[in-house]
């Protein structure tokens, strides 16, 4: 299979891993490189001097290309910035920010840009900046998303409408079906984030893992809309939330309920209560850990076979 | 195409109108059964009488088969039972309620029923009472909906996972493309609502079609979800119910303030300011009013280019 998107990363399969936040990091991007996809170490959990120690493993453990997930408010954001253009990273996803900060630098040093968005606007800001590809993410995506509420379904061939870049679609996607679906719908390559934190190679905290195996229908809700919304499995934490709604606490006192650390208690160190559990909706659909090239192998098995049979209608 | 969805209700392709109120009378329905889909009159915005003339009327329109759509709260839902039985209408799809309630009347009849469903709990439910097909209804479609905000490409497959009924696909589909979206995702048929209220059949008002060729991404939200959920366009009505939830109104507050007739006033009077609106998240994606008859013909030739370059990766 070869498109804009395999091309671009010079990858086999257009099979990108989301870069998360305590879950993907060297051993997780490098597997999923050296199985076809593209690995990404997410940045957003790290300290400059961890993330220029996981991008040295990151090198080691593959030649293929990976790439570095760069949330866009990250407080450290020049001096991570600064270890990704030093360590020659070929490849940048941006999220959560201005994509006119960044883009221009990191491509005259040779990087190719991919930024995420949630809707029209800011991919239309993100082309206009120069972007080389776009990242589309719906609302059934873990982890922190748009406020517009757009699903994969109707966001996709809307951005493909008004964008000819060549678009990752993001959000509900983990196996083959999936990616045949996001495909159908005019994306050209697919971003995968909940599977992968399944993975054995996802630095997810085993009690995290399970809670997602164990997680059913309904059980992940985006909230914190006043803050960044983020989706994730409803917890006790989560009621402490829900409760700070039905008694109409300030954004501030949101934020102080949400503190600090707590993305890292839940993912990280296994705190399934008072941690933050960051998940998409389709966790409900997933049930075991596999390894990373298991799971692309997998994924593209599906795709696959599913193509014959839409053909046999 | 032939499939367990066009062999259960004799129909050409497998594309299905939603019932809808106030805009799916028997001329819409009919227009759609005779262009080869499966037209549905939309019951919930009609009394007793009214139903049963536009049924007559379905039913001088075309020898096709046709479909009514009966909401299971709808207070003079017994009447309506008898007239569609004594009408011999040859399918009904029931939603928002208990299907245990009709199927099995229904079913004695020679009634082929379908019942719509948002989450597994209800799925399972209806597969246990009996029905023929389930229709899973995702996050993105428009009118009322369910709680746990499962969008169409996570629901589907988590639906075809549990259950092996005829499974028909609501929520963001109004093209060639997301149809077989929804088929990759495992459905065997879709059911299109927002682009049939833009058909020159529909009796939406033209200010309410004016509406939603002019709305862009993010204008819809499911909100009102301690009634029942409902997607809709924001408007002034909507500024109202924002306001409402930021003073922390009461549930019977909302109540009172939705009052009633709100979507009639809305969709088939034309008040774009305090009517209610409902509509799907693909409103933003559509852009011209067309006959029913185009709206299938046009769905179906992109379904075929769309597989086709599919095929070509």
């Amino acid at each position: 299979m070869e498109n804009r998107v395999t091309d671009l990363f010079k990858i086999k399969y257009p099979i990108i891993q989301a870069g998360m936040v305590w879950c993907s990091g060297w051993e997780l991007a490098s597997a999923v490189s050296n199985s076809g996809g593209l690995g990404i170490i997410g940045s957003g959990s790290m300290y400059p001097e961890v993330l220029k120690n996981q991008i040295e493993k990151c090198k080691k453990a593959t030649n293929k290309n990976f790439a570095v997930n760069v949330p866009l408010f990250y407080p450290d954001l020049d001096k991570h910035m600064e270890i990704i253009i030093n360590n020659k990273v070929p490849i940048v996803f941006t999220s959560a920010g201005n994509p006119n900060l960044w883009t221009k630098k990191l491509k005259q040093e040779g990087i190719v840009v991919v930024h995420v968005i949630s809707n029209v606007k800011f991919a239309l800001k993100a082309k206009d900046a120069g972007v080389d590809a776009i990242v589309a993410e719906g609302f059934e995506a873990g982890g922190h998303n748009g406020i517009e509420e757009l699903t994969t379904f109707c966001l996709i061939p809307l951005i493909k409408k008004h964008i000819d870049l060549p678009l990752i679609a993001a959000g509900g996607i983990g196996s083959g079906k999936t990616m045949l679906a996001a495909m159908s719908l005019g994306a050209e390559g697919v971003q995968i984030g909940s599977r992968f934190v399944l993975s054995k190679e996802s630095s997810a905290h085993i009690n995290f893992k399970n809670a997602i195996i164990d997680s059913k229908a309904g059980d992940t809700i985006l909230t914190l809309k006043e803050l960044t919304p983020v989706r994730m499995l409803k917890n006790a934490f989560y009621k402490k939330v829900e409760d700070a709604y039905l008694k109409n606490k300030s954004t501030e006192q949101l934020r102080e309920l949400l503190g600090r650390g707590r993305a890292k208690k839940g993912m990280f160190e296994g705190d399934l209560e008072y941690g933050e559990l960051e998940i998409g909706q389709i966790s409900a659909y997933l049930n075991k850990i596999h390894s990373a090239k298991d799971i692309i192998e997998d994924i593209m098995k599906d795709f696959y076979l599913t193509r014959k049979k839409i053909n046999e209608l």
